[in-house]
């Protein structure tokens, strides 16, 4: 395969506009490629052309849907941003805290745009019902994500979560890479990869939430546990929730209700050692370990009928290091 | 033609989704129904509809594109009002104000999938390239708006005004819909009604802007021109700025950058003043009035060639009281 990063950005860079007369639309364009270019890992692309590769599909075919892919990561991203207050995006401030929210937004809305002239443009078969159903189900599980913040609701099981995960990362992550390459390749989706995807996908978010426990936990002093300031709903936090006594229970959520600059240092680290007490850290590390494990599972049993097993190989190893990453 | 807003609001009730068993999900979905359902004039497409009807084009190819164009309408003024942070919307509070802004700012790129999904169903040749311009173009008016706000911009010319302003608006309130109404029809669009657009456009925003500041003038104690307020710039600001003396120039420019809240009603009267001394809202009706009588003879001389003369009437008149309005 090509060097892949290189030729979606290639892409990229000759469907979006590239300058204009007046500099205010010129800052425009400038803010619509800003994102793209600070380094994704594009995962979600690659699994995409590996798929499309495993089943014999052309690379042309699937390039121009994982550029797509890149431009819908890249205009949520500038959303989330807006919608959680981030600081940062890949190591530099977030877009709008460099241009403020209003000219940030519209930016996105732009982009967005351009990812469906991208969708559009490919000519893959079923690309764009794809595409919709990815954005509608992402964009479910963010009001879920959000509104259970705002709701303040903290009674939720992990049936809940998983409705959460599935819906706000596996889908775009895991499910609508491997859907949109097979289309891509002109093959017929098998709904086992479906299932798979949501394993994956499923174990990616908790391995991701537990790195931003124990990463910061390290980084002490630092911003310790960026997730429990946001108030953000994770595995381990309902577990622990769950199993903890009442006057334990009743803390955590006096906490976690108070507004993120509201939250000192001790209360956080009061949380995460209740955490560590219960073993909810353990605990979620284990489903994810589970998730994998039969997400893998399917994942291979789907790929045994791929003609390029090389190809099937690489996405087995890229499944694997998404779903069970410890750094 | 048949009950259109009826029609409309059939279509799109058809299109996005009713109710699901997830509260919060659902709660989207009511999101994602409220703008449209809050009854909008539905200009834009009713010139759509009426322009396909006039080239013998049939209501139910037009239709899709009049349901995406008040879908594109809808999702906008979501953004629209999260980034100018606007108090309400039809009369009723502006969506962010009653879910707060992540959660409506996710309910607008949820509705602006739902635009593409019906523009990409209705099958007409060119529609989907005609959305992605018309998106693109109020994305850069957008951005120039906001962008002069931001950097306190005020060495702006009539001529950059008009550039705002047929990005901002005119593309998407007439020249979009009579083109797509052309397209609708299996017609090819003809350029005369480009430029038509423009100027009927571009006198429906003047108008808009000086009906902001008379009808505010007239309740007086109320919120007196909220588009001085804003800082927006107008036409009359333009003029003002242009022909004031200095002393009186840098006392605008000085209170039009204040924060909203820190400008008094006697300041934002004292500005009024300055604009009934120079003539600044006649200059900007009569160049409403100059544009509004081109544009309408540009129109009238596309449509001589239109089968349906009787829909061509309701097209000019609809066109008409869009640019010259007085209430």
């Amino acid at each position: 395969m090509p060097d892949v990063a290189k030729a979606i950005l290639e892409f990229i860079d000759g469907v979006l506009p590239k300058t204009h007369a007046t500099p205010e639309i010129a800052e425009l364009y400038r803010m619509m490629r800003d994102y793209p270019w600070r380094g994704g890992k594009m995962i979600r692309s690659r699994l995409l052309l590996a798929m499309c590769e495993a089943f014999s599909g052309r690379f042309q075919d699937a390039l121009p849907l994982a550029a797509a892919l890149e431009l819908f990561q890249n205009w949520v991203l500038i959303h989330d941003d807006i919608e959680d207050d981030s600081d940062e995006r890949r190591g530099k401030p977030a877009l709008h805290r460099i241009h403020g929210m209003p000219l940030a937004l519209n930016a996105g809305d732009a982009l967005h745009v351009y990812m469906w002239q991208v969708v559009h443009g490919s000519g893959v078969q079923g690309a764009f019902a794809a595409f919709l159903e990815m954005i509608h189900r992402t964009a479910e599980g963010q009001q879920l994500d959000l509104a259970w913040v705002e709701q303040k609701r903290f009674d939720l099981t992990t049936e809940d979560y998983f409705q959460l995960v599935h819906l706000k990362t596996a889908y775009y992550t895991v499910v609508a890479p491997l859907h949109l390459g097979m289309l891509a390749a002109g093959v017929k989706p098998n709904p086992v990869f479906v299932q798979a995807g949501l394993d994956l996908g499923a174990a990616f978010q908790i391995r991701d939430d537990v790195l931003n426990l124990i990463a910061d936990f390290k980084e002490y002093g630092k911003e310790i546990a960026g997730d429990l300031l946001e108030g953000k709903r994770t595995l381990m936090l309902l577990h622990l929730l769950e199993h903890a006594s009442e006057t334990v229970k009743n803390r955590v959520i006096d906490i976690l209700g108070q507004p993120r600059t509201a939250k000192s240092v001790e209360d956080v680290q009061w949380i995460l050692q209740q955490m560590q007490v219960l073993e909810s850290i353990p605990f979620a590390q284990n489903q994810a370990d589970l998730l994998a494990t039969r997400g893998l599972a399917l994942l291979e049993k789907g790929l045994q009928s791929a003609p390029n097993q090389q190809a099937a190989q690489l996405i087995l190893e890229t499944a694997r290091s998404l779903a069970t990453r410890v750094a």
